[in-house]
């Protein structure tokens, strides 16, 4: 057990990192600072001020970061049309180098020499708090119980309570949840209990965020959405903050059955896993942002930007937020984004988020152009037989000389 | 004007094609040979043997190309969960191909030196069927009327039929639609009109092969889908043929107002256009196939076919799918498909497909390690301490000399 | 034949150009304006004036645009290490852009409406002038006299230049190569005659830049280069500025037959081609660029280049410089050189070039850590075994799954 | 400890894994079979079997694997152009999966449950002897002496040696070398010793496979390489195996000076380290195998290659070989290589190769089209001016709409 001083701890105040609290301070005889952040996930944080005191705690930071999560991570990501695996918002993914960076900041601000998570060895959430804290104090030391004590049942957890006097309402009173859940801003997310046989469905109890399509409204919600530089500045032409979007397509969307998902996902730790989520917003946004940059981008611009997705969506699943190779990629998608301003109309029905409009003072749809119409010349219809000619060149040349390709 | 002796004509039957034929004869001095296909546009295909015997067109192939179309093009492209530009599933692109190579065989049997389409000079379509026609035969001479001739109005093509006795009525009767559409079992497209302004919402009575999502019924249906080599062959437990299986997602797709869509895409010859599309059975083929996958396949083949596909499907849509750089990819995305078994159960409602189970004997998900429960050691978490150290060294290493990422 | 008022045209002074330049009056009955850059070429640029004013031309430009060239052109295309095909360095390619750029501000400045090039029908350079030129000017009229006129052949335009009364000797006595060449700063470029078969070597009187390896210097060159932020400042420690670099690089590199390349390229307008190259200082500010990165970059910023690095390539070769996908590869390539600082000693002999020592102030190379002798802790070894037992789970499930990947 | 009954040794012979397998005897109380290989080191594999039983071995495995070694992972692997970080080209790391996949074999058929290898914690090997040992059989015990023993320095092993009467002239009555030796049919690799300082320049007498560029012959060398299906099958039109290809290129290769490279590389586990490599025949096999592509290759199936090869060469660097991704990558470039026959020819001349002539069966290039004479209307350049028009028409568009790229 190597010589700390001094950890930072990321303090829910539920029951599982108040006993983490209490055991650091057990194993490692070392002061304990608690960091609560309120990232959106829909519980006071206030509360674990008063708990983090009852387990002796003298340094306590308790944050609001939904701004700066929405500003400076949610919606930077969205700009890229992030998507991991085909499907998954990563709503979980994108909050942790958040979480990182304001521990760090606290180490340093504190002269802590460690940070400690309540994350588990088999997930993702260990990784990339711990890359991104091993990137920004390359000293630091980590300490990630779940990997080290043996409390690795209920149970054991239960008696290590009741042995050192933790306070078992500490879990809220709240029978607990037979999922494994993570909530932020962006969304919320379940797993293990029935979720992990991969055929079975989940139960319409599970989900807290959004009504199932079938209790949604039976008229459609029509929204239009503002851009500004790839991010959504305005809701129906009222101008909000970031956090302020994220919440009130949530609070939409979710009423309107949108953005649940139901997916087998790859873990960078090697695994495959059942996860279920709800994204009302994020869904929205995605779906808007692509509409936006439909009208606004260059062909070849927005096929670099989707060829180099995949690529993006990985650094940030599998924990390289702070990473050089992030901060390179999201320089360029940043670029790409100055002429993606505009308005975007989409429709909310039970379940489903439509595009049905969108319109720019960038944009490079040119009707004049475009027309079935007659065009008055703006285009030559002539030219296309010549481009077609080049571009059928190489492959005349290869036929010619016996190649085939059927 | 080269030369021409005789000229293959893809031929729908309807007017705008008779008027092609009629003004090849003339135009030409040529021999024309008529090809109609069924690819499962939802018209009769034997009434155009009628319609060409009065053009005096003395060779005509009437071909039911429905099963090679799903099977060959259709099926091999949803292998790479193919989109383009984030949303369009390409159906009038995939068809492309197989009438382009059944034009060439057809001329090589005729010996025909000369190829015709009803393509306009703005479009995709004119692209891809000369690419592919100059790729497998590249001696080919390609007639686009619509480049050349001057009949570039409704009244000039009326007045060449009057002129011509060409009967109005081959238009079969309907009124012509205010938009520009392209059917085949795997879509339904629709351009022009008012969609010219991407701001205005299509209206509900332009769409045909779904009910609105408001009209479809309050019940979800449930559909099992078995998957073999990466391919539906069988729903519900009923082995079917390929375009059997098309065709039911489509009925049932559609009746539960699945697969509308309302983009701008970014066009070959450089133009953006406004398009909606139906896919009913596409859509839900392209959900429950990645559901499949997500099971069966190995995550970096998985994320190597995420990254490869922007350039398969760019090369579809752009008319390369007759081409040495397709082929290569087909191979490889082929390779990755022989584990990609089992079954998805999908459930459709109101518009939107979701995934709520997938089983296979060839799964990777691993229950044993995947759970949150007592694993038997089956997973080492100690192991995760050495994979996030070294995962981090370069970036430790680098803020250790100075680097910030902040 | 549409209406002209005034063309600049890229006048080089020669016969051809001046052929051009008169045909364009005759043909187009239009002013024309001579745009005349010294490039690094090797020869005069201020004779073209005379010539000019002899062909009644009243409106003159004549540049030195070798600072820019290198500054703005060939260094930033050097930053991402870009090779075509994996061997050339896009000598010809990297200076149309330039040209172009200064082609469209005199277009701007003169009022004229038109730009000419001398390019022929076949090549690369029309794409790329032309490209450059729509993107900077969209409305601008791009005459390229050899894809219109008939002077298709030497006798031709000697008889026009007889008839015109255009001095023969504008060829400047030189007895014409069999060669077509270009060269710049950069590099000096050989197509046709005997290279026209592929299997011919070329002659050894054909090379111009370079000796023969055979007849270089028996004792080698070192050289040390200063890198800044990607480029390099000074050699051997003495400061200079982006042009005196090459020219610097390329009379030492010449002088050990250094730069010679002898390729089949693939064409953007669809047909291979045989080019002979000499790039004597661009060959060693690769090499040597790529060695100061081996110690400042981080692996995967590295490795996310060498992935860009194709598309990068192909943008420049196909005439894409002036491109908002260029733009955006750009700024993530320079966001990246912003450490690539240091020194790197290379050794020039008899041909080749070799790197034998780097070093930086950013260097992210730790001695302490890679060495072989003891590191005093500074790496743990057994974080090695985590690391790979967690990166061959996803191999180790699927083998235990049955799959086999003999 | 956990208990393993029979392990598996990849034995040289030499005096370390002679220590290492009395230490399994020893540590793990099992029985040891050794696997020593000739994979064209350059060193008699034969002696090992008497040291190996001199030690109590009594399951001993010598395999000649030097054509198997060419023919299904150096020919593989140079059929995609591999090169990693731009410089390497990857002798080591394509030796290790032959030796593993071997050794899983001998576990197989001797039924061991463990494998031991010889390579350190710190380096790439261990990664991809354990990956491979885990793809191809997931329950195999890996031990890593080197990670676990506490015998790490020269003295504490001699000391070993000594008290269990291991016989140090097991190291051959060399003196060792300064440097970290690794060597193959492929190459021969340098770490440690005054490399571990970047700015050190190589010691002439490092070099063992290859004279001075300064003390090769005067005269050129010319080698013509016959090529099919990708893999160079004739030298100078003599038939040849893959190994004797390779042995023979390397004996040319490096009496011209051919093959040096001295690069800092990023390791997979995180650190940057400093190799000088020997690589005559590869250098050379490379190079030509590029030159027969450019004239065999579709330009896009080219280009498709170049982009994906830095992955490839990342699998491979990393120890991924034994991966389903690689094997999909595989397919794809095998696929390509179907049309990659013909001849090469090369100059070898103190240091360097050169191209100097390619013909081929299947060449693509063809004299008609690209020639600068007249063509007789094989190509008509009119054609370029539709396909730079349409390429251009995006940006003409938005430069209308004023977006500037400037």
């Amino acid at each position: 057990m190597s010589s700390v001083k001094k950890v930072v701890l990321a303090y829910s105040g539920g029951l599982d990192t108040s006993v983490i609290a209490k055991w650091l301070q057990e194993t490692y005889r070392c002061e304990v600072v608690t960091f609560t952040a309120d990232i959106g996930q829909g519980e006071e944080v206030e509360p674990a001020r008063a708990k983090a005191k009852a387990l002796g705690i003298e340094e306590i930071y308790i944050d609001d970061l939904r701004e700066e999560f929405v500003r400076d991570f949610v919606f930077p990501m969205f700009r890229a049309n992030t998507i991991y695996e085909g499907e998954y918002l990563l709503g979980t993914s994108i909050a942790r180098p958040l979480i990182t960076k304001r521990m760090i900041e606290i180490a340093n601000e504190t002269g802590a020499d460690a940070i400690a998570h309540g994350a588990t060895g088999k997930g993702n959430d260990q990784v990339r708090f711990e890359l991104g804290a091993y990137a920004l104090k390359p000293g630091v030391k980590v300490i990630a119980p779940w990997r080290e004590w043996d409390l690795n049942s209920r149970e054991k957890l239960m008696a290590y309570c009741e042995e050192h006097n933790i306070p078992v309402d500490f879990s809220g009173g709240k029978k607990k949840s037979p999922y494994s859940m993570d909530a932020n801003l962006l969304h919320i997310s379940y797993e293990g209990g029935i979720l992990e046989d991969p055929w079975a469905e989940a139960e319409e109890d599970m989900w807290r965020w959004s009504v199932s399509p079938e209790s949604a409204p039976d008229e459609a919600t029509y929204l239009e959405l503002t851009f500004e530089r790839g991010d959504v500045v305005a809701i129906n032409d009222e101008a909000m903050s970031p956090a302020t979007v994220l919440e009130t397509l949530n609070k939409v969307g979710g009423a309107n059955g949108v953005g649940r998902l139901d997916i087998v996902e790859n873990r960078y730790v090697g695994m495959k896993s059942r996860g279920c989520y709800e994204t009302p917003g994020g869904s929205i946004i995605l779906k808007a942002h692509r509409a936006i940059e439909s009208i606004t981008l260059d062909r070849e611009v927005a096929h670099l930007k989707d060829s180099l997705m995949p690529k993006y969506a990985e650094m940030i699943y599998n924990g390289y937020w702070w990473s050089p190779e992030r901060k390179m990629l999201q320089t360029a998608i940043d670029e790409s984004q100055c002429v993606v301003n505009g308005k975007v109309r989409v429709k909310l029905y039970k379940g489903s988020v439509s595009v049905v409009g969108r319109q720019s003072d960038d944009s490079l749809f040119d009707e004049k152009i475009a027309t079935f119409e007659d065009d008055a010349g703006a285009y030559d219809q002539k030219d296309a037989e010549g481009f077609i000619k080049l571009n059928a060149l190489r492959m005349r040349i290869a036929a010619n000389k016996g190649r085939n390709l059927l």
